[in-house]
C-alpha cells in the first residue's frame, strides 16, 4: 500500500509563487513582494495565472516526496515524468531479505486466484534469497522478483509540474496504482498549501470536456460538447 | 537478447552539428556553412568542440532506435536518463501471449540454478494467462512477471546526450545489460556518423582517470592520479 | 526581417512519429512498423494521438532550423522555451562591423519618429565601432547596442514542443516579431511534413475557446463559453 | 550593479539531499534518515556524492533567488541555462520611466569614451520616452534601449545545476557580469548551507586542470597535465 510523506518543501509556496509572477509586470522587487504581498493578493493572483494557463511561475516551489510501497510496475511509469528529480532505491545494492508486494484489487476479489498468487510471488523470492546464497549478485537475482515487488524513492517535483501530472494522473482512466500515488501526494500538498492543493485535479475539470476517447462519464468528451454547442 | 536498429536520424549528423557550432563565432549564416564546411573542416572542428567540452551544439543531431530484447530490470533504469524521448511497449494494453524474457549469465552459469529460474519465469507466465483468461485486466496481471520480461521501446536521443550517458553506461562498474545496450547503440551510430561514434566511450578515456571510488583497472583513480603527481 | 530555413530533419518524420506511437500498443517492432505502415495509417494515427492530446511520440521527429534578422529582443523571449537547442551568434566573440537591426512597424508608421529612432541606432554603432577602435573588448562595447540588433541562431526543436510553443506564439496576442517567426517555421514545416505542419496554430484553435483574458475576437473567452452553455 | 538575495530555498537542504541519498543504498525510509542522520554523517556523505560524480541527489534542494540589477545582456546568457526556471520582469508590460543601466569597467576606465557611453545610453532613454508619449506601445519602444539597460527576474536552481553552471561561470574566462552574479549567489548559499556553497567553484578546483584551450594560469590545460605524466 502506497504511502507517501512531504518530506521538504519551498516554505510558503503560494507566497513565492506569486512574489516571482508579480515580477514580471511589476517595478517592485521580489525580496519587497515577499513582504508586502497579502494573503488575499496571494489567492487572486494564483486563481488569475490558473485561469489564464501562465503556470511557469508554479515552478519557483517545489515539494520533495518519501514514497514507499509503490509497485516497480507503477515506479517504472512515475519517472517517466521527466521534469522531477527521483532518488529510488536500488535493487543492485540493496538486497530484499524481506519481499513486500503489492497485490491488485481484482485478484484480491478473486480469493482462488489471489491464494496462487501470494503463492507464486513467495516462491519466487524464495528462489531469489537461494540465488544470493549461492553466490548469485543481487542485481542479477533480482530478474526473477515479481513487477509486484514494492520500491521505495524520493520525489521532487515543482508545482507547475504537479500540476501537469495530477490533470493526467488523477483521471479516472490512469492506473488503479498512480492515482492512489497521486491521490495522496495532493492530500500531502494540500496540508501546507490549499490553494495549490485544490489545483491538483484531472484535466476535464480544468477543461470542462473530457480529451480522451472515451468519457469516464463525469465530463462529455470534447466531440460530445461541440455537438451540443450547435 | 537486446537488439538495437537505428531507425532514424538527422541527415548528415556531424555537418549538422559542425555548422551549428561555427554559428557562434562566424558571421556567415548557417544554410552557408552545411554547403561550404568540408569534411576535414567538419572533423576538426568536432574534435575541438570535444577537447574544449563544448558540447551543446552536438544537441543539433538526434538518433532514433528501435530497442527490443531489453529486460524491465533495464529498461526502468533507461528512462531514468530525462534528456531523450521514449515511447514503450505498454503491459496496460498489450498481452504478452509469449513470454520473452533474459537470463543473466551468472545464472546460467550455474545449470541447477538456472533450470529452476527457467520453471519459476514460466510458471510466473503460466499464471498470468490465467488471470487473463479468469477476466483479471492485463495491467493487473502483470504484478506477477518478473522483473526479467522483456520489452521493446522507441528511444530518440540527441548526440549531446549520447555522449553524456555513454560516458556513465560504457563504464564497466555499469550493470551488464546496460552497457551490451550501448554497446550496440555505439554500433549503430558509428556506421553513419564514425567522429561522433569514436565519441561514444567511458567517462574514464575522456578524463584520463577512474572517477568511481574503485576503478575497473583500466584507469587510476582520481587519488591515485594526485599522489602520482606530488 | 526574420528569416528562416529548415536546414535539417528526421527524414519521413511523420512516419516516425506513426512508427513510435504505435510500438506502445502493438505486438510488433518498430523496425517493421516504418515498413509497412501506408501514408494512411500515418495519417489516421496522427490524427488521433492529436485528438486525444497523446503528444509525446511527436517527439521522435526533430527539426533543425537556421534563424536570421531576429532582434535581440526576441532571440531573449525564444530562448526561454527550454525544451529546444540553440546555437546563437556570440557578441563576445564576433565583431558587428555593420550594424543590422530590427524596426518595428508602429514606428515606421511616424516618419518623424523613425528618422529619430535609425539615427540613434546608427549614432549607438558608430559609438560600438569607436570603442572596438580604442581597445575596449567586443563583449564590453556591445552593451551600448540597441535590442533592435539583429542576432542569428540554429534551433532544434522537436515536433511535440513545436505544437506546444505555435499553440503560444501563433496567438495574435504574442509579440509581433516571434508570430512572425513561428509563422515562418510553420511554413518551412508544412513544406516537409504537412500533417504535422497543419497542426502548428494558435492554442485556442485546438481548445475552441480563449483561455487569455481577454479574446482577440476569434474565439470566445472559456467564460463567454460557460456562460453560453447554461 | 547586481543584486542577489536568496528569497526562499528547500529548508536544512544538506539533510534533504543526504536523506535522498541514503534511499537508494539503505532499506530505511527518508522519513527516518531525515531524523537520524547526523551533521557529521550528512557532511561525509555529501563528500562522498562529490568525490564519486554521484550528483543527482542534488536536486532535491532548490534555491529560489531575487536578482536585479543585471544587463538583459547578462540576462540573455543566464536564461541559456535550462534546468533552471525564471521569471522575468517583462519589458512589454512595463515602461520604463528611469533608466537603469549596467556601464562596464573597460569603459568607465576611459573618461573621454565613458561619458559618451552615459549621453547615448540617455539619449536613447529620452527617446524612448518621447515614442511611449507619442503612442507606441512599450513593447515595440524599446527596441532602441541598449543592451546594458537592467532587468530583474527571480530564478529557481537546484544544487546539481547550480553546481554544474557555477562550475562553468565561475571561470575566470566566463563574461564579467555572469561571473559577478554567480559570486554573489554562491556567497548567498554559503550562508545556509556551506558544504555546498564550498562546492560551487569553477569546474577546474575539481577537475585538477583546465579543459579551456588556453588557461587562466591557475591550472594547467590538460594537454600540459599529459605532457608532464610522461
Amino acid at each position: 500500500m502506497v504511502y507517501v510523506a512531504l518530506i521538504s518543501y519551498t516554505p510558503d509556496p503560494e507566497r513565492t509563487i506569486a512574489a516571482a509572477a508579480r515580477v514580471s509586470t511589476s517595478s517592485v522587487g521580489a525580496t519587497k513582494l515577499m513582504e508586502e504581498l497579502t494573503p488575499q493578493a496571494v489567492d487572486r493572483l494564483l486563481t488569475r495565472l490558473i485561469a489564464s494557463g501562465h503556470l511557469s511561475p508554479f515552478e519557483h516551489a517545489s515539494f520533495t516526496f518519501a514514497i514507499e510501497g509503490l509497485s516497480r510496475v507503477t515506479s517504472h511509469q512515475l519517472v517517466r515524468h521527466r521534469m522531477a528529480s527521483y532518488t529510488q532505491q536500488s535493487q543492485r545494492y540493496v538486497s530484499l531479505k524481506e519481499l513486500d508486494y503489492i497485490t491488485p484489487a481484482t485478484i484480491s476479489a478473486k480469493p482462488e486466484l489471489e491464494a496462487r498468487y501470494h503463492d507464486m510471488v513467495r516462491a519466487a523470492h524464495r528462489l531469489y534469497l537461494e540465488m544470493l546464497d549461492a553466490g548469485i549478485p543481487a542485481e542479477d537475482a533480482r530478474y526473477v522478483l515479481p513487477q509486484a515487488t514494492e520500491t521505495r524513492l524520493v520525489m521532487t517535483m515543482n508545482a507547475h509540474e504537479l500540476i501537469h501530472v495530477c490533470s493526467l494522473r488523477l483521471c479516472l482512466r490512469a492506473q488503479w496504482e498512480i492515482v492512489e500515488l497521486f491521490e495522496r501526494i495532493k492530500a500531502e500538498v494540500e496540508k501546507v498549501a490549499p490553494r495549490l492543493g485544490a489545483e491538483l485535479k484531472p484535466k476535464c475539470y480544468r477543461l470542462g470536456y473530457c480529451d480522451e476517447a472515451e468519457s469516464c462519464g463525469i465530463f462529455p468528451t470534447a466531440t460530445e460538447v461541440t455537438r451540443e454547442r450547435r
